[in-house]
């Protein structure tokens, strides 16, 4: 930690500074400037309040030298975060695809959906079970009855699944039926919901908040790794800025951000990022040349028939097609979609 | 709802679409321009889902011509709403001003400040039990022990208390405790968190989401009252914008918009919103002057001694200075704060 | 245009409004919904001032039905814009690679890099000689001695150039020697700049501001085209939002998006957009894969050493790795680099 | 400024770096931590790129100990800036209200305005000759006739004026007949102009761009500064952000935040950051009441009939109420407009 003193701070007033850091357990090395003074704070700074720091009248101002999280940050843990989650290799070389409808609707939606990713190279199914809605007059889910028709088409094609959660009450379901909780943008920072989840051993897949920071996404993983739940994944799916012609903008320079901040898996969201069915393909091939762990896309056998977010789905047909030109991406850099032979 | 139909659209598909559109029940007006076509629907739109319809291919856009708020509306609700709270008029001519410290840290820290802000003008006494912290390893608040010296002071002082809740698990001595309970921007799209406040009968305050548009804290407020609380309180606490120099941008345009769109009280917290001490008092005369119904200020009594939030606390000197001016500025609207005398 | 009339309007008003609005010379059609009035305004309502009638207390809000571009807009050009510059087709199937230093430093350095970025397969020379810099300390450009080595290394090596004009004073040495001139972001809504522009028939590669939405994009470009110069290309270079971790935020969905509302050429600079050397090859690959019509990169010889924004330039082997990489995705979409055979 | 080195460097490298920098003509001061060192640069760092030594492969980063605009910052200029223009003191303790119409229309709209706004308390009369608009279709102002109109009313009502400039060509005429050059959002970092005025004595006021910072604002002004004009005031118009209820997001929190920074006087105009009439009022008494040194409003006898802008203008009669009542605030705090009485 550096604390920049503020110019023509009174001499006795930079030494009581010094003895008070001291005092807190840090060694205070001072730098002096022509007109500046620096203290550089060596040794254990955890127990030390930058902000409380800074309102001492003569403190212009703190750098923090280290990151505020730990666990998740690559500096400690260089290699990347490869997770097994029911059989897939999540982070490494094959690309993870998580695909399937925004919302269960039906036995046999679901059903055919699941069959018709899987066949083109989805690895992870994914279905709305909880639907977090802005409006409370909107369709909300089908709630645990959509939970047991997820379980019933993993148990028909083997694909694990990925569902959000949106209530703790239901966590025990959850950590029973489901491969990968997914914790969504709006909860991304119920910090209540993060350390239920840091003290189970499922995967978590936390997506970013609508404008939150990389640094802020981080720390969210790091609520749960700090409980001891390393399995956590993380998922960009478009921040909130001034623009207003697409729905979110979707964020791709966070893939290569990400994978220096930290070691584990990033998957891109272009459904929700774009709001519209015809730029999935272009984003989701962009998400893959910038060096995602995979995608998750919206699949949907009749998107105008849809009870949520239709318009963001695809048809089965254009997931296969697009499954063909992300492989075809994937190689140039030597990962792949299983099951694809170019 | 109006459509607007993509230009040279074929007329069997508008028929075909305006067949469809009956069929959901509402009657369908078309306009014919030189190049456009217009549908005005007409009738109960409520079964009807505009992402839906803007996925047929010859529809270019839809608009909503009604709020999706109904009973946060100011047109349903002409008259504002005036909340009675342990004794205070929340809403009305007499400015709601809540104080205290950011966190609970003991039974004398609370009560001395209790005692403060209250000689000062103070009608509500604020302090965190439960405090969202952006990470786990930072002091998290005293929790349920802080909740018992917020009622120790309150029957002491007889202040009525407003404290964040983080947690649903925690609700049954919320409502039994807590005169307003607050939901913080974190939480504002925590949609089951929203639901289980909808069934009780007690004052929620609702902080305005970092990223929210004022469109979706009143959605928020609607969940509340969707289930029958209509006591609903709203602050404005800060959004996130590019700009680095302030921690966020105190958007003070929200009260008359938030004025002409709702019926609801609207409280503003400069110290979140600033996150420094020396700029809540000029943003705190700004927010009465704008027509806020409140503030809420940050007061400690030794700020660089707080666990938490420091720097954006003022002392009770400072505060009592602060509600003097206040009070000035709200008496040029007929408005002031009570107990003080011109 | 379409008018929505505020709920419970006398008859009297909307009846006035609508004699109003005839006597602009358009056509009005009415819908009367349940507790809704809507006014569908036929005809050309291109003298009609939105704003100006939202100032009628009867009208709730004003509809646009027609983008506020015409000469940009696809609807009026389905075709893509191609332009023939000096030899080279921009928005076909090859691609167009612009690349060079970020500021022209000295003959020996321009045309090194001219030379090497020429063999790798850049179509055109970027070079800055007029530097646009946040501070008047800075470096601020060559000026014209800089135009006069770009010159030099066109002539010697055939490369096309780009770069960038701050002060119309030096118009018609630009229109003499430069092949695109650039419009930088902060001059994106520099009218007087724009219409000087428009009188010219020298290709405009314009910007988008930092915070200037696609739509504001658009009518930049209109400005060029309503004076009559149809030589525009658009450059997305990375918006303004609350992320800090990357310099901008590289908006990739701007490109399938502008390709839908516009048939003007597409370019995405990934070096400004990112500010760091190490993003630019994830994101050149990205923009590709989204559909771009091609990239702008800088590079530097020796980085470190540059005299400007050194941090986001590559050196002349990285390029060489890149375009190959860049041509390979291209490929998949049937396009390709000049000169690369697969 | 502050070297902070990778973790893990190699001890050679870091010698060699410090070799290097000390090579740049400043001391280095070397502070080792556990597991981190540091290195403090002493003396002139003037002649350091920052951006260059963060290209070196064993630094993780640079802080800034000061800030990059000198005649601009408080620092160095403690008193607070009165500018004396045309017999007005800006930035003293009579508040600056400027007032008039968008756009110049007619001698005769341009003179009852400043009578109307004179009479109400108004020093400035300001109007658009030149008019910055997004679209090349609309009203782009009345160009120089405006501006001969603008003199007339001077010259009748005494009142100096303010107007905006588009185009450096008419750089003369403004200086001889404008009181105050006004640079307009758009144009904050038009360098080439912002040279241009730095070597004129004609007072500048400078609008902060929709997405600049506030140490951008401050490096505009430096623009004009560091050229020898040291007359310039700064203007907060309304940010642009994620909102779309309002036109823009007024920072009022920018007042104290540049009062803090810069010595140079604030001015605040509501009427283009919400973009509507009713919306003026609140926002200029909240302007005053945070410590703005004045404000600027559009006032026009009729809006609706206004050629540009009319949403936003008030009327005299509303300019009047509002006078009075901004002078009430202002007096709190031992301020008034010019006239006023209490």
């Amino acid at each position: 930690m550096v604390v920049i003193v503020r110019q023509g701070a009174e001499e006795a007033k930079i030494q009581k500074l010094t003895q008070d850091l001291e005092n807190l357990g840090v060694s205070v090395q001072r730098i002096d400037g022509s007109d500046t003074t620096i203290l550089g704070l060596v040794g254990d700074t955890s127990a030390i309040n930058p902000a409380q720091i800074e309102m001492n009248d003569i403190v212009e101002r703190i750098t923090r030298v280290q990151e505020p999280y730990k666990k998740a940050n690559r500096k400690f843990h260089p290699d990347d975060s490869i997770l097994e989650i029911a059989g897939n290799m999540v982070g490494g070389k094959e690309l993870t695809i998580i695909a399937g409808p925004c919302s269960v609707e039906s036995e046999e939606q679901i059903l055919n959906v699941a069959r018709e990713v899987q066949a083109a190279g989805a690895t992870f199914l994914r279905g709305g079970a909880f639907k977090p809605r802005t409006s409370p007059y909107a369709f909300q889910g089908m709630g645990l009855e959509g939970l047991d028709l997820l379980k019933i088409a993993k148990r028909k094609t083997g694909l694990p699944i990925v569902t959000e959660i949106m209530d703790v009450a239901y966590l025990d379901r959850f950590i029973e039926d489901v491969d990968i909780i997914q914790v969504g943008a709006r909860n991304m920072q119920n910090f209540a919901l993060l350390k239920q989840l840091s003290h189970c051993n499922k995967a978590v897949m936390i997506k970013r908040g609508l404008s939150s920071t990389l640094e802020e996404l981080l720390m969210a993983a790091e609520y749960v790794m700090a409980g001891g739940n390393n399995r956590v994944i993380l998922c960009e799916r478009g921040i909130r800025t001034f623009e207003t012609a697409t729905r979110n903008t979707l964020d791709l320079s966070a893939v290569p951000m990400l994978k220096k901040m930290t070691h584990l898996p990033v998957i891109i969201d272009p459904s929700h990022a774009t709001g519209q069915w015809w730029m999935v393909e272009p984003m989701a091939k962009a998400a893959v040349a910038a060096g995602a762990d995979g995608i998750m896309v919206e699949v949907h056998p009749n998107p105008p028939a849809a009870l949520c977010d239709g318009a963001q789905s695809i048809t089965p047909e254009k997931f296969t097609e697009l499954m063909r030109k992300v492989d075809a991406i994937a190689r140039i850099e030597g990962r792949s979609i299983r099951g694809k032979a170019q």
